[in-house]
């Protein structure tokens, strides 16, 4: 064991001692010349794990999705230029999922900017749309050791302060309120040197931690109409695994007022709830709607992925929206009231105890429907060909109970909506911009950071996408992929510009005749493929069990086939 | 042949039009839905070139090549949400290079972001950093027809003022200035309605062009001390083919005050140049560099990529610099007196005809030097082992002498600026911002584009970054890929924070094992390669014969010589 070195550059030392004291352990680095400073300290490091990938925009989404588990940020670390907009997809993704991530981007020193130098851009706020702090730190112009003149040690002292305050506030953003967060570090060269103490003892500017109680939030409004309503509707969707106690969901299961209506991936199970939102409604008429149409809706989670709850809660307006969520709320039905900045548990916790249960019959009439809708989903299922829908299935009903379940956008993760998940799973998907650019890197991700074995179900146009996400020593054996490959984007032929011409092929469905074995030979994957159910159910039978290698499963579905098995679906659940 | 039908939105009607009246012509379209109305407006005009790219970085750099070569804008179509913020690397690339883009983003409307909804991001003005034109349109509110109010009707009349009004000013902007625009365009629901005839008769604003003479910019301060100078430099950067007269050259060849540095992007060819400019300067002593240092230093072309004539030229302080660009001028050497904002040609034009020829030994002595260099680099090769070096030497002086050669960062370019080219070779790399991110993508464009066969020479890791670039049904069979394999990122071994341990190798080579022939066999590609010198020129044999797909070699080379013999080189060169 060689003894630890550091960059003898203090700005990288400051970073990494920061970095390492608030708790971010996992970084993520890209190669580079002009990041060598914060690649040598984070290296070097003992306490902290670092991955290599090369490929930042799959870097990004790979410390996504460490990050989405870990609950913590993760920090990336590449070199100046475009690399850094590489990780753009991701970032915007991390924003919109409250995903913590700490982007260190090195850079030449200002003046250096927009003079003809290689590999330079204009680095500082370029996240602006999608960030919630840019951090701008000056380079000390040359070792402090060499500076003779007290004047230049006072102003570089000074820009040093400046530096660890403004690395304390971006840290601190990140953790506090759950997000990405940009911090440009430029340096001078020379950029390799190593020393075997550190010269920096940083200030650490504490986290802080607001918590709110619903005496905060016009708690007797609050009270007073919950308990005179008689359709409160509760709609869950993203959510972490284990963030609520089921006792909260057993009580709420009592009152017959109180419908719960929850996403895949809420990660929230319970026999009293409506799990499968877009089988409920979709055929409903606007007289159920008004049935259904809630004096209260309260919604709990991150994106919503169903378009249907949506254009319902829009057309039939809530008598009030409360949003519950300690950062922030989207007015997504045009009508919120009250967002109520506590987390989900605590706000039931204090609902529960301050209120009363109501006489209705919400709860039971819609209860009743979906189980109807189930007994329609169980018939129609029996007798469709093969196609997506009937291959979600079995996929669903043939996997480890207990795991943690990746999907990716778009069409993988409304087919996934319709089924009734095992309790066991947790499940995730990007839904914060719903892009295909980036699930299987944030899958890989994911897994490593995860005690449970992860499964990636995808898209064939998500996984070509971003094929990259296997260019890396990370993937862990158990890791598995199913991709359902309809050559082409499925989801087009089920939108309302489905035709069968040339341009409707190439420019929506973009057809193909692609298939994953080749870049599971490269990368090292068992490889295996189905084009039928029985093929599908052979290959599933031992394709969880333990191996030496990750493992792909490539379900070919028939594109043509496949739209009119799902819109035909929604028919027959009336 | 079906009849041509148009979206029903007046706005994509409107900017289908004036893209074609401006005269972009060929547009990479990425699928989504949101951008229907688009899609369908451009892929169903019959004078359009229309491309199906579904990974939005790669598409970027796909345009980027078409527009490299056609030199007016194209235009990229994508959906809302995260696909947007894959075209980022590419457009900061067309930034800096110089290169018109229109980015044509599908957006919902300004009250549908930031609730909740699917693939929604802030575009507005996304691409602040790195972009010559934002325009934001509106979209109306429902179709005119079905309007009855006649305030909102003249509302709505207003708001397409105003759109035309922004598209022409963001196509204008990209074809006068020659860089990126992007144009955020809003649409409301329902998006695959299509009419048969034109709703729109936008107004078309002109393009200006201004044209400057000497006179303009102090030609007698310019003229006086062009007479008065011994030592004058010209160094030309990135340069289009064919841009400039080669009768100039032979006119400033006969000036013995008059030293022409050209890099192998210059595109200029000429036996009195010297075109190997690190072969020439390298190993320069102090004194030397005093001699060499011009009293005028004139820069033409976009950006130069030897670090040492940089290096150098801040050191040794030109007496004035003047920068020659329609468009642009860096500070480069911080020493810059004029922007003369005159293409090249009309500058060598007004200056040989109202200057002199000035006696002095600047000339001949540094080709005197040149000569000497040419004479050892090639004792030096014949001697040298397996290697990038050698590997470089013998694919240049194998190929074809009247092609097109695209060429990688990093590594790739800088071997190739070490040997003297064939005049007829077209020489390009993505030196804006010199990322690796995109070259194959970039490459496969531009072959598209060019009436010459076209040569990529890229590295291992460029290659694999951009792997998804060959996903497309457009590469000509002539298309050729060279891969110089070198098991990772090479370069590093050359800068100074060599080493050989673990965190060298895995955070700054990342070393790897693959290899491009799965790539190949996934996208129908024809694979050779080869492990020694005898391999390669087998190869080479019949490499350029015409084929029914394109071909790809892959040269693999030894990762721990390759340093050796490049550092050795410069030393054997005096």
């Amino acid at each position: 064991m060689n003894e630890r070195l550091y960059s003898k550059i203090p700005l990288s030392q400051t970073i990494v001692h920061l970095c390492d004291i608030k708790g971010i352990h996992h970084i993520v680095i890209s190669p580079g010349s002009r990041n060598a400073p914060l690649t040598i300290g984070f290296s070097e490091h003992p306490g902290l794990q670092c991955y290599s990938i090369v490929d930042e925009r799959c870097a990004a989404f790979f410390a996504l999705g460490l990050a989405q588990q870990l609950q913590q940020p993760v920090a990336l670390v590449c070199t100046s230029g475009s690399a850094l907009l590489n990780y753009y997809p991701a970032i915007a993704e991390a924003y919109y999922s409250d995903i913590p991530l700490v982007v260190l981007s090195a850079d030449r020193p200002i003046e250096r900017i927009d003079i003809g130098d290689g590999q330079t851009i204009r680095q500082r706020n370029v996240f602006e749309n999608h960030i919630l702090y840019s951090a701008n730190l000056y380079s000390e112009l040359i070792a402090a050791e060499q500076i003779t003149d007290k004047r230049i040690l006072q102003k570089q002292k000074e820009a040093q302060k400046h530096n660890e305050r403004e690395i304390n506030l971006a840290l601190n953003t990140s953790i506090e309120q759950q997000g990405p967060v940009h911090i440009n570090v430029p340096f001078y060269e020379p950029l390799y040197d190593k020393i075997k103490a550190s010269t920096v003892n940083p200030q650490v500017l504490p986290i802080e931690n607001h918590t709110y109680s619903l005496q905060d939030f016009a708690q007797d409004d609050i009270i007073e109409q919950w308990n005179n309503a008689e359709k409160k509707l509760i709609l869950i969707g993203t959510n972490t695994p284990d963030s609520i106690d089921s006792k909260y969901f057993d009580l709420l299961a009592k009152d017959p007022s109180v419908l719960v209506l929850t996403e895949t991936t809420s990660n929230i199970y319970h026999h009293t709830h409506i799990d499968s939102i877009d089988q409920l409604i979709t055929s409903l008429n606007p007289e159920e709607f008004l049935d259904l149409q809630p004096d209260i809706l309260v919604t709990i989670g991150g994106m919503v992925v169903s378009k249907r709850i949506k254009a319902f809660l829009r057309n039939f307006s809530p008598g009030t929206h409360w949003h519950i969520d300690v950062k922030k709320a989207f007015d997504t039905y045009f009508c919120l009231d009250y967002h109520v900045k506590m987390n989900p548990e605590a706000f039931l916790s204090e609902v529960l105890s301050l209120t009363k249960m109501v006489t209705s019959k919400y709860k039971e009439q819609w209860l009743a429907v979906r189980d109807l809708r189930r007994e329609q989903h169980k018939k129609y299922l029996l007798d469709i060909p093969f196609s997506d829908l009937r291959v979600f299935e079995v996929l669903i009903s043939n996997m480890p109970k207990i795991q943690q379940l990746q999907l990716s956008n778009s069409s993988t993760i409304r087919y996934a909506q319709l089924f009734t998940l095992s309790p066991g799973l947790q499940v995730f998907c990007n839904r914060g911009t719903s892009g295909i650019d980036g699930s299987t890197s944030t899958a890989i991700g994911a897994a490593i950071a995860s005690e449970l074995p992860t499964t990636l179900i995808t898209g064939d146009l998500s996984f070509f996408y971003d094929s990259n996400a296997l260019w890396n020593d990370y993937l862990p054996n158990s890791f598995r992929i199913i991709v359902i490959n309809n050559a082409g984007g499925g989801i087009f032929r089920i939108l309302p510009g489905k035709s069968d011409d040339y341009n409707f092929n190439t420019y929506f469905e973009t057809t193909h005749s692609l298939s994953a074995d080749h870049l599971c030979k490269m990368y090292g994957i068992e490889y295996h493929q189905a084009k039928s159910l029985s093929d599908t159910n052979k290959v599933l039978n031992s394709f969880y069990k333990s191996s030496d290698q990750p493992k792909l499963l490539e379900v070919f579905t028939p594109r043509l086939v496949n739209d009119e098995v799902l819109i035909d679906y929604f028919k027959h659940l009336v």
